[in-house]
């Protein structure tokens, strides 16, 4: 080993140490441990290391900041100056139900803000995006940046995985994380969101950030904490950012799988559509719109929104985009095209009374079950299977009405599945409190506002 | 990936989480941890991350021992029963002109208990036994594991090095350590020294560990408790063990180097050698003799000790296993015939009075900056080269006279070093109050007494 490597090779060893012993580490020293990571000069254990001793000593902003800005530039940043306006795009830390993009893009798009958006895949109890696009037949969500960008300009909107271009630092950190169970760090969390997002060519972003049993953050605490770094980063990155806390308590809307998620998705576009996904939809639509320079208020954004939907544009953008993407885009106006398990199993209510609760994180287990999820990377889903939550928590239900409906492609070997799912629910006599879909909204500045 | 290993890969994460999270590793799940490292199931990345979060959660006993034990597991277990007696072997936690184990092993296999003995090679400011034994003509320290046997039976005592054979995923963790920033580790450093004494086949072990600014353990705190837990799992382990805490605040002796120091230990075999360093040796091997079951006492143990200076016997011995080991063992009686460097620096004192200090860390790190040790565990070391500590704290010592000589092979180039060495030491007008070499002592059922 040559004299210089020699020295480096122990530094990378001393910024560990610092770092294990409550030190700060410097923005360089950050930047060489990213870029050592990618020649090779630092190997995946002493990076494993680093990310322990993060999950014990935290990163603060500056650390995290540089750590996001190093896995930023490990790739490419695509450039969308070709694309006229303010580019927009939101993303949600997950959940189950949450199929919000699938309306949300067009609809913005539709509106004038063009939304770059770079989606990821299903993982344990939560859906994906990119595996809910894939149920419209033809649709390809694996496209190089040059088709990206030029479908964003040409259609406003486009939807895509993670390529193996951008961020690839974060992609392999994140695989380190999902096996060295150093997954829930707040500041890690931050960089590997926003190092992806940051890299998409945007101006803004809007931030959902899911709280409750369904989420990755099960506590308000501790979704605070994440979406206030979140902002912050954001913010110290250039961009304008907004995030808000959402209920992630029971899954949102009725439906839980892909095909399933994705029809209701487009029943959103249509007019149609669960109160709770068009709400999430719009609120956060309003963000993205007034963000995106073309509404002056919220208020002034949800009229445009509704505006979209009601004249059909919003569903139009959406047919571009999946004929761009080469999908079926006739399933935008004919959802029967979508195809969905012929069979059906019906959890009842064993009582008359009010729903109490509909666990999201057993319906998102028992929905993997199914086979509509994965509980590791490397499997694939099952597109035609789904739950549809018939009964939210406060609804009345008498005994022997459908609380859920399990949708599958046959209807033996899934006792288990339907035990589980009438495990998520109980019901009672009084109804629960309404709870608020929007706990918390929050931006620059460190400043809060309630919704 | 089949199921079966899927959901074992899935355990080995929650493994590392439950330590993660304060919670103890089962016996059962640290054997599995390192039984996957062996086959490939679990990747040095996520050994990595396990190691991290074992410095900051630390590991019980019953945890210790159970990787200590999984180590010592993970290879060969020599058995020494075609030896009789009650084998006994000496372990130093590293220290400054530590040679004791050249002059120790044979003078008490003389005394009728079999050493048989594994060390380990010089890394940073710390010399090791096997780079000493190397400056004879010959030796031979990379010895399979039939022929240490064998030379341990006929000669009473054999000094190898680590073979790959002896606890191989120690070898593979320490890697680990030492470039992940997790060496100081206690429980860690217990299992990493225990595995490799256990597989050598001896009865007991008496542990030497030193404390002081030459030393690893820098306070008393950590050197006691280090030597607490060595002597608890080892006991535990079913082996007879004792540990010493002894003073490393400045070297041992006066010679820090390879040939210089193995010169200074066969001194110690002819009945010569610096008090310090025959006191060292005489105490280490009074516990060695009692443990061994040749001495009933420790005076009677100190009595054989010293007839077999007397007699000559230590060195006979010495002769015998250097010359099973292939060395020229004219060296015993013929010290000159040990390759020492022809030029020679003096350190003089600047002042009449009393040495304060002869700094263990800085005159190692001088010696190392010589070449007689190393900083990196793949560089070689000069055996010729060394520093001799002519005037250690305590002396009288006027103007002009030599404080410490460095024995070179040429003069030039040294003088960053005679700074370093002049930097060492300390001398004012008041003598330091003596301080005891031997500083406490540990034994089983967590008793301990003074010496």
């Amino acid at each position: 080993m040559p004299l210089l490597a020699r020295m480096l090779a122990r530094s990378l060893v001393e910024i560990i140490a610092a770092k294990r012993d409550g030190a700060s580490n410097s923005p360089d020293e950050i930047g060489r441990l990213i870029s050592a990571l990618s020649t090779g000069e630092l190997a995946d254990y002493q990076m494993a290391a680093w990310l322990m001793a993060v999950f014990f000593r935290g990163l603060d902003h500056a650390e995290t900041f540089a750590l996001t800005d190093a896995m930023l530039r490990s790739g490419r940043v695509i450039h969308l100056e070709s694309v006229a306006g303010i580019k927009v795009d939101k993303h949600s830390t997950g959940g189950v139900g949450d199929k919000v993009s699938i309306a949300l893009a067009p609809l913005v798009a539709a509106c004038g803000v063009p939304v770059p958006m770079v989606s990821g895949r299903g993982l344990g109890h939560t859906g994906g995006t990119l595996d809910k696009l894939e149920a419209i037949p033809g649709f390809r969500t694996q496209l190089g940046v040059d088709d990206f960008a030029r479908i964003v300009r040409d259609v406003g909107c486009c939807m895509i995985g993670q390529t193996a271009e951008i961020a690839p630092a974060d992609n392999r950190i994140y695989g380190l994380r999902d096996v060295t169970a150093t997954v829930e760090s707040i500041p890690l969390i931050v960089a590997s969101i926003l190092s992806k997002k940051l890299a998409e060519g945007i101006d803004a972003l809007v931030l959902d950030v899911k709280v409750g049993r369904g989420a990755f953050m099960k506590d308000g605490a501790t979704a605070r904490a994440l979406a206030e770094l979140l902002v912050r980063v954001g913010t110290r990155a250039g961009k304008r950012v907004v995030a808000l806390l959402t209920d992630m308590r029971a899954p949102l809307g009725v439906a839980v799988g892909n095909a399933v998620e994705t029809r209701e998705a487009l029943d959103v576009l249509a007019g149609e559509g669960p109160a709770d996904v068009v709400e999430c939809t719009l609120r956060l639509g309003e963000e993205m719109l007034v963000l995106g320079g073309v509404a002056g208020s919220q208020s002034e954004a949800r009229a445009k929104l509704v505006a979209a939907i009601a004249s059909g544009r919003g569903s139009r953008v959406a047919e571009r985009m999946i004929d761009a993407q080469g999908g079926d885009a006739r399933v935008v106006a004919d959802r029967s095209r979508l195809e969905i398990g012929s069979e059906e199993i019906v959890v009842e209510s064993p009582r008359d009374g009010y729903v109490l609760r509909a666990d999201a994180l057993e319906i998102g287990l028992a929905a993997v079950a199914l086979g509509a999820g994965r509980s590791r990377a490397d499997q694939s889903v099952d597109h035609v299977v789904g739950i549809l939550v018939e009964k939210k928590p406060g609804a009345r239900v008498t005994r022997g009405e459908p609380l859920a409906r399990l949708v599958l492609r046959r209807r033996s070997g899934a006792e288990a599945i339907v035990e589980r799912v009438r495990g998520a629910f109980a019901v009672g006599d009084e109804a629960p409190p309404p709870g608020p879909l929007v706990l918390d909204r929050m931006v620059a500045a460190n400043s809060t506002s309630t919704p």
